[in-house]
């Protein structure tokens, strides 16, 4: 069973990526609506919050856990490592680090506050390969206008130029997504950044480590026969969670309420 | 002691105003930025933290409360006054909604998404006025503007104006900002909507009214000599938060984070 949880139903884009490689993984889904967003809050309380939803996961049976929010992986990853050695922890982070390298020698990263200033994916990209050059952009905005729906506004794309300025003018040939909202906004971001450069997303990186770990377990998790049914939680549930996760899956769900 | 409470730093809006119509009066103030924003939020879970927080502040001696948050105000102020009923519970709605009318015939309101989908200002406003007609609009991307310092840039002028288009069309006389981070977009929404639209904020009249309450109150808390200290308090502090405290009060002041 594979936890997988997010300050909110945006996660579900790294569920999307999970499922298209291993339609019959079972998984089990944490959205903590009620205190979202992770982005704007400090060090100490995401992982104080990230602690008490792999505790719920835990109690659930997970033995891997997802860390599908890119604040909380840039600042609480680590510190849950060490805090649960026995369960294996992935986070979106590390694993959108690897970026293969082609004709890449530029890579731009985007993602909230809390993840471009923890400076975590540069240190990563660069540790990996020394010679790739990182430039980050904080798009602290990209979050709500994906909530409120703007997608296909021309406010959005205005804003979306106004961040990405810099990222064109550096000519990045790559550009890595690193927050679970930013691919609803694929389609402007790859508009305004051109041709030449890729757009990649956290979450299709992820979902390719995640089917190598499981391929190297002993029990075959991939195959198993009689998959268990998804569920999907949340901590806060309005109607607008449960639209954001129709447009992310592209399918109706059952998303449960809970308090932790 | 007044005990003040906002989902973040924005509340201290109403505490600015409170301080011009009396400088001594003693206040507590609780951001609750851990779990900000509430405007996204359901009617249960927003209630639940307005509980907390006014456990919180009645065990730091406060007989009087100032609910400053909109969304608060909208969907748990009638649930906390049942349930502290020994507390004097004011709260920024009630009292915004007593919109003066001189002219005034055309009242618009704007507010958080779930400040306007409540329709309590619509309900409170058409009960005290029958005869005023109230137009309302959520604008949900204020707030993030605001947060992010965004508040001179061209991109916030163009959203204040798709928001306000309707606003402007119905030719309000009277515009009610209608949640605490608003004010700090009072210029370009009066730029917007012209020299004929008086734009008001919740928070003067709220002052007005909590400086009436005190008149009456045998124990004249105006009028103490030696007033108590103010104090700050957040449940996640951030230098951000620090920031916009300053924005707001036009001084630096001391907020010490706690644990609710």
């Amino acid at each position: 069973m594979i936890g997988i949880f997010d300050s909110g139903v945006g996660g579900l884009t790294v569920v999307k990526e999970i499922k298209k490689l291993m339609p019959d993984v079972p998984i089990i889904y944490f959205g903590d609506t009620a205190r979202l967003p992770y982005g704007n809050k400090s060090r100490e309380t995401i992982q104080k919050y990230s602690s008490e939803i792999v505790d719920f996961l835990k109690s659930k049976g997970c033995q891997t856990i997802v860390i599908a929010c890119n604040s909380a992986s840039s600042v609480a990853a680590d510190y849950l490592r060490e805090k649960y050695s026995e369960l294996n922890i992935l986070d979106v982070v590390s694993t959108g680090a690897r970026i293969r390298r082609g004709k890449a020698k530029k890579v731009g990263v985007i993602g909230t506050t809390a993840t471009i200033s923890s400076g975590i994916y540069k240190k990563k990209i660069s540790k990996l390969d020394s010679n790739m050059e990182v430039y980050t952009q904080a798009c602290p905005l990209f979050v709500p206008l994906v909530e409120e729906d703007w997608i296909r506004r021309p406010e959005t794309k205005k804003i979306v130029r106004t961040y990405l300025r810099e990222l064109k003018l550096k000519k990045v040939d790559t550009l890595l997504l690193g927050c679970t909202h930013y691919p609803l906004l694929e389609k402007i971001i790859s508009g305004v950044m051109g041709k030449r450069t890729k757009v990649i997303t956290s979450g299709e990186k992820l979902a390719e480590k995640l089917r190598a770990d499981l391929r190297g377990d002993s029990i075959s998790i991939v195959e198993i026969e009689s998959p268990a049914e998804d569920k999907y939680f949340v901590s806060d549930l309005k109607n607008k969670n449960k639209k954001l996760a129709g447009m992310i899956l592209g399918k109706k769900i059952k998303i449960k309420k809970i308090d932790l």
